[in-house]
């Protein structure tokens, strides 16, 4: 594949930068403003930016007024990337740690309705013959500065509610396996919609690698989102976001995994529920005896007893289960 | 149904008691020594022990080599029950109120194999044409005053582990409705073996009742149980428990619920894991819309943005599913 | 457990016969009219008739006004059963010939709605926040001269529908493992509410023992019933049953199983459907293996060319999958 | 997006023809050999032939040593295609008459092992911590004239086995919705790899359309399957096919459906498989509400006493099940 880049309207500072970084090797920062139109799949594609190992991308998620509009909208605007990373192959690790999320607007969006992602409602892949059930679109107030979330509750009780938020991002992403074209809301080996709110600032994610310089791909924050994503949103915004790249080369993973402070992560992505949960697991199991010495039924038996387990989505054409096991249970290395 | 009340070893002084709490009604505390032999399943059978609304238990699950067995051992000593609760009927709901659980003895037991309850190796449910997994048992040392829970790893890196327990109990449960009688491994709406770490000191469990009398049962504890129990069991112990019981009259629930300082909460349980989900959690819009004054919809939004998911267990007859709401974004009532 | 006989009103003539059974060991044919009241659980309990290996059995399905009623009613009537058979252990396998099942009466009932059983619109189990779905009851007529079932169809196009019938049991259990008390709409290793279409005249069923005496139920009769049993009824009617009882002495079995002219069959009942499809392959294979002759992945690779599957039911409390491998493949014994 | 036609060797004959397609609308015969690597993945791409409707297509799935080599060999050839059908529109329903379908080689391949496409043994996405099962290649001889395929079990009794052919395609595609491309051993709504034996000689197939053209894909003959096709495999042979392409203007369905002279058919594809059921019911009552003039209730009520279901795969990525309407019982249009 030939690269050309396709660069967005403010990257002029960046054309010296690009061609510097295969030679010089040192470690950049990244100011870029994606193109306005981002990609609704996961896909080898000519990259909109290249970064090497080391490298600081401080950017932002697509705008639309899918976040802001009341009615009608042009819909959700689809993913930033792909992002080329030197050097990494499909026996490496791409590593980014998520410095900053942190929402760049002052609305967010939810809602309810529709035959789409849901899961208490009936929809597409679980249809029942049952009428409709009412479309709802909520705009929330985000208020930047208190880091809290509002939202009128006109027809409840309780008029309004204010809730802390907690940003985050939904899709985290490379170019999947073989020549396919992955739709933007799947999670899956190839990290994706996970939409796992332990993707919040702080945390590092670790995406498998499939094609020579990964093709990443980021967006979907979410200001806020409970377990599940029952109504298949979280409060839907745009995030200022700041990345950092590393490689762990000669390294293979399976399956997209997370670490904070508190725990070490897997992300399983698959339908039904419980595999998703299985894949997890079986992946914590083999990062425990693979990294951590365990044996693998001594593993599976301390994973047992202190394991932490998060429905991450319910309502995406995959669902996502995070598994957790905690640091602080770890061999010193 | 006439009640002939089978007396424990030790319940000679229950025997006034017993006549009492029909006619002078107020609350007691029973000291309460259980019967050598449990029940393997929930039914409506002759009571162990009659109390009314108000009345304090103090008492323990049962013991049997089960908790201290490094080979053999007796099996699993079943559940304590049923207790009769004065008063109560189909229309109300019963309220449990955890005062007390703590481990009666200094081990626990623990173990991996066996085509039983499991979810990372094939079982009955979900057979492969593989060959059997290795079947180990573990006794983990429980050091009372420390709180904690320690136990050699001979075969990993890290060749022994010690971890703060936090005691629950895996089965609360009611007579079921008609004339079933329901193996002590099942969770349901009558409560049941929901292995929730939710059950702890402190934690208020509802059930529903299908039988004047309720028959409640109780039993398995669990120092220290990881979220899904995927081994199939936590740190199983003998427990010291104490309980209040209440009434709540004319109030029918469908599904068991918890509330604790934090969260109420609602346990669903069935196959597959996601039905249990969506039990939990449509259970938990009607709480919202029945008790807080939320509309459907709108309860439904803001469940999405705070809701906590637990996966209690993934590994019983029927998963069970936690949908926990946090108490500060209630209305004040 | 001491057997007291309930003998039902035409069942003087069989006292005589019950005294000789034990000892002469001569096949009888008993003429048994059910006690008008049936069972709802499958369980240990007083034996309505005891037969031998050999016997015949002449008798019927029990009748309610379920079966015709076009409102209200006076709901399902339950199982016949206990029927306890001699020299029957848990080492053995129990066989039932279905040697006739045939509509009693001129009227079946079926119906659609209801939060019960039911896979197209939700349910207790599979609940949705949806406004709850219509309800339906039909009764359609039965020539049983010229084997055929009508029903009216007003709304539509094609105002009635005249089928050929295909009597069959959805019901056909023995007393479950340990203690338990089953609700009869559920299947399960014990038989119960399988719910398939090929347990019909000519099949053999072959059950698992738990208890000595087996303890037998049967009920349930459909004049006829598609796949997946969708609305959660077949053309539900009383029947007319002739069994012949026989024992494998010293086999056990680990799940039913059927044979026709056609195929051996096992039905594999639990939630979710892959699961169950799951348990009647393994067990299939197994059978291949020790009964046939097959080397495990031999069998394996021929199932997976020349298997048929039957989606029995998606509608009760486990869900049941036919697995049938063709006779003409088996090799000569 | 410029059409430029790849051609194939033999397809000189067919530039003239190609250019005529468009104008003079006269059904042609297209003998095509396909170009000799197939496509992975299902979408939007450079189309190998060009049709237009009542045009024949004369020609065959791909041939590599997948289908012949005892071991090693260069995997699946993969499918044929895009085919563009002139006139096709998203508002119109493709229809794809299989008038032939028939081995074009001698041997046909299946096999049991590895972590993919299975489903009594554990997968990468039903992952268990057990040890890997073994790996089998078979390779069947077919006899083409007696229309058997025949295979050696050298470790069971029975030494052989000899069975009746009966070809299939497993794979019928058009490009999916969007910018998507979807692997080749997924099915879906775009069709693909539904592996249904209902596919067969004699059977119409109609397709959804989602992109102007169409963008046809064929290929995976199977000479037999069994249902659910258990090892991931069918007996895997190079298939010669003849098809009809038809569109029906202005209708657009929502899955796939088959019509063969006995019944109408849905094809429904996700995980889990109790979903793919209801997909494929929901359509199939969608369907006689439609076409039939049943009203919905009343097609729910026939369909649950007359409706077949075929599990048509539970190995793929996503399950298929096909719901099946007996033709005798459809309203005379």
């Amino acid at each position: 594949m030939t690269l050309r880049f396709q660069r967005a309207g403010q990257a002029v500072a960046l054309a010296g930068m690009l061609a510097a970084t295969a030679t010089v090797g040192i470690a950049e920062t990244h100011k870029f403003t994606p193109p306005a139109k981002g990609n609704m799949t996961y896909a080898v594609r000519e990259p909109v930016l290249r970064v090497k190992p080391g490298d600081i991308l401080e950017s932002s998620t697509l705008f639309s007024d899918f976040y802001t509009a009341t009615t009608g909208g042009s819909g959700y605007p689809g993913e930033v990337g792909p992002i080329y990373i030197d050097g990494a192959t499909p026996n490496d690790t791409l590593v980014v740690k998520l410095l900053r999320i942190s929402p760049k607007i002052d609305t967010g969006r939810s809602g309810t309705g529709g035959r789409g992602y849901a899961v208490l409602t009936p929809t597409t892949f679980t249809p029942m013959l049952t009428e409709p059930t009412p479309t709802r679109r909520h705009i929330w107030k985000i208020n930047r500065e208190k880091r809290t979330a509002s939202l009128d509750l006109p027809n409840s009780q309780m008029k309004r509610i204010e809730v802390p938020i907690s940003p985050m991002l939904g899709r985290l992403a490379v170019a999947p396996q073989g020549d396919v074209a992955i739709e933007g809301g799947a999670p899956g080996r190839w990290g994706g919609n996970m939409d796992s709110s332990d993707a919040r600032e702080g945390t590092t994610v670790y995406l498998p690698i499939f094609h020579e310089g990964a093709y990443f791909y980021f967006g979907d924050g979410h200001a806020l989102q409970g377990d599940g994503e029952i109504t298949g949103t979280g409060i839907e915004t745009q995030m200022d976001v700041t990345f950092q790249f590393e490689l762990i080369k000669g390294k293979r993973i399976d399956w997209p995994r997370y670490e904070d402070d508190e725990y070490i992560m897997v992300a399983g992505s698959i339908r039904p529920l419980l595999d998703a949960f299985r894949i997890a697991h079986v992946e914590m199991v083999r990062w425990l005896e693979t990294d951590y010495g365990f044996e693998r039924w001594e593993a599976l038996e301390v994973l047992s007893q202190v394991g932490v387990a998060r429905i991450a989505n319910v309502v995406d054409p995959f669902y996502t289960v995070m598994a957790k096991f905690p640091k602080k249970y770890l061999p010193r290395r």
